[in-house]
């Protein structure tokens, strides 16, 4: 079943530019798809440092204990992703087709074991054809470019409608630096650590250590704050590979940390619009919770409540699906100080209805592509954005023939 | 919009008899809609003791609140239940309303409001126009029957598409007594405690606290064991009334509390069968967890998972997804351990698809209206048998035109 464009799609992609010590290729290994890119190899220069979140599922791919075995180096030298066959819960095979794929790129750049990651995404539980990707890496070691990343982006994704990328550049110590993200969805999106597959890629001169800190920060308020449909995938990985090559000094890095949470924030944004079905973006705003953690949970038990995205879908502005969201979030809340606007419009305060509210005055806001939806729980400053987009008919559809 | 029968509907409804000391009327107060009984009044025998269990939502309903403290007093009198309206997230106003009607209904029966009981169900947010209620309670005592109960059924329901009942009968004492259920669902189910409008009733004579407690049990192992969609209501209330006019002694309540476990379940699987737009009933068992609580986790991690219940909806056999879902539950599971089966047949077994299994053989099974998933986790002792039912097509059509 071909699906159609989604419609929250950006009417343009980016120019990636090229980052010195990164160079990409995809190929046509056949593993699941026909017709288009699944595997992409990047090479890294030599000395390029590495930092990388993963799934907290408990059934992780093997792909993802690979890498964090990987990632105890600090260091990496090529990437091999795959899509269309997710290598989870493949057993000690899986294992092995890992150790495929990562003893060929070691052949190939002279590397060891520990400077190789993988990731693979699709279907979970049948066999990775290993030998199809180890059998093209030569061939695609031969036309690595500086250049490919639309490509790129391209051959990582499964049921995504559009290439998700996002450059951004930052300066540490007066040098320029550039970072360039790429990711994929679509479903199976509740990131518990990342989000299924998102890479990102820069010159700037930086040790695994501080890298791995950055990441793990601006991981936690974007990626870790999107959701599709609440399924946690086996595969969630966000690696994050620093060539070194912009010569910067060490030093401040606050201006790249904002740079970093541009690119992951645009790429978790990309991810949500790109959701399985996606007819409209949701922002959802809770503030007054006991901690920013329990805002999280609270944003999130309304982000994942099929009957309020249900509603979103219809352009129903049926807030009392968010009270009851807010109810069942487990976190503290006061009833009678509960506050909730949609598109800045007070439709809720003090444990009722604001008399003064009338349905006409967000319907315009609830038939657009981009809700606001603002609580206020009324106990604490914590506070939470989360991300999320309606349930529609073709998520079923999308569903319903994944694997036909 | 007419919602269709539920195909899992049964065939005929059960006969409920009569108990001692319990009548029913119903009403159309016009709360809400048009041409249907939407009001159920219960008069109980005095000496009645009640049980109950309610909703854990933080943002419990008027009448949740107000029931919470009748039930101090062991004793009922009166059940006022309307359908249409939750009087949720009202304010002072809604506990206002609840007042009003626990007042009628004392002066109609002569009894203090800590004996009367009511519940509402349908939108959340709208004001109760209680004068509906309390204009229409004194015609309908005059109404009072010992056979009406499935209208009592009908009055109670919303988007349900089949009144819902069960009966059974228990031996106190050499003394036979009768137990009548009657339940709603059927979306925002994912009971907290109880489904959200369940009543039972039976001529036994037990004590409250002996009552509560059997209530708090079984409740715990039927009604918190299903799901429709994940979202628990802001009115789940399951109340449990015994008029004490079987006169049988004090003594051992076991086969009571079997026939009351029987009630439960049969009502808990209706609720379930008539969820929003199923099609199919998922039984899922899963066992080697490390605790019951951990085993209904994992089973309620699969049973609200949106990917797992599309592909049901489809007749897919997609495994991966259960994978995913217990891997994303949170609790103790043994990857390399796990085991999956559907309809008897073995899928998956230490970490990974058993060789022998061809997806024809379970074709059949999926294609059916009684789909069964069984998961073991390998880690321990821990065992439990949730049930939802599969996500289509109509769960989207029912929740985006629900209010209008």
């Amino acid at each position: 079943m071909p699906i159609p464009l989604s419609p929250l799609a950006p009417r343009s992609y980016p120019e990636l530019p090229a980052i010195a010590g990164v160079r990409l290729a995809v190929a046509d290994a056949g593993i699941r798809y026909k017709d288009r890119t699944d595997v992409l190899l990047v090479e890294l220069a030599e000395g390029t440092s590495a930092a990388g979140v993963f799934t907290r599922s408990l059934t992780a791919s093997a792909p993802v204990l690979a890498c964090r075995e990987a990632l105890a180096s600090g260091k990496a030298r090529a990437l091999v992703v795959n899509s269309g066959n997710s290598n989870a819960f493949t057993g000690s095979v899986g294992i092995k087709s890992v150790a495929h794929v990562v003893d060929k790129a070691c052949a190939l750049f002279g590397c060891k074991a520990s400077e190789v990651y993988t990731a693979s995404t699709g279907v979970i539980g049948e066999r990775l054809p290993d030998d199809k990707i180890t059998g093209i890496l030569g061939e695609m070691a031969k036309s690595l470019s500086e250049n490919a990343w639309q490509q790129a982006a391209r051959a990582i994704m499964t049921t995504d409608t559009y290439p998700k990328m996002a450059t951004r550049t930052a300066s540490i110590g007066g040098v320029t630096v550039t970072l360039n993200g790429i990711a994929k969805g679509s479903g199976m999106i509740a990131p518990d650590m990342a989000t299924m597959l998102a890479f990102v890629f820069t010159d700037a001169h930086i040790p695994a250590s501080a890298l791995q800190q950055m990441l793990s920060e601006t991981n936690a308020t974007t990626f870790n704050c999107v959701t599709v449909d609440g399924d946690t995938s086996t595969s969630d990985t966000l690696l994050l590979f620093a060539t070194g090559k912009a010569k910067n000094p060490a030093g401040d890095y606050a201006d790249f940390k904002r740079a970093l949470h541009e690119v992951l924030h645009e790429l978790a944004l990309h991810v949500v619009k790109d959701g399985e079905g996606a007819e409209k973006l949701v922002a959802i705003t809770v503030a007054g919770a006991d901690s920013d953690k329990a805002a999280r949970t609270i944003g999130m038990s309304i982000a994942n409540s099929p009957l309020v995205k249900t509603a979103l879908a219809a352009s129903d502005a049926n807030w009392g699906r968010i009270v009851m969201a807010v109810g069942k979030a487990g976190e503290k809340a006061d009833r009678d100080k509960l506050m909730i606007k949609i598109g800045g419009v007070m439709i809720a305060k003090n444990g009722e209805a604001d008399p003064a509210y009338r349905e006409a005055q967000i319907a315009p806001h609830m038939q657009g592509r981009d809700i606001k939806i603002e609580v206020d729980v009324g106990i604490g400053a914590g506070k939470a954005t989360v991300y999320t987009c309606d349930l529609t008919h073709a998520y079923i559809d999308i569903n319903g023939s994944y694997r036909t």
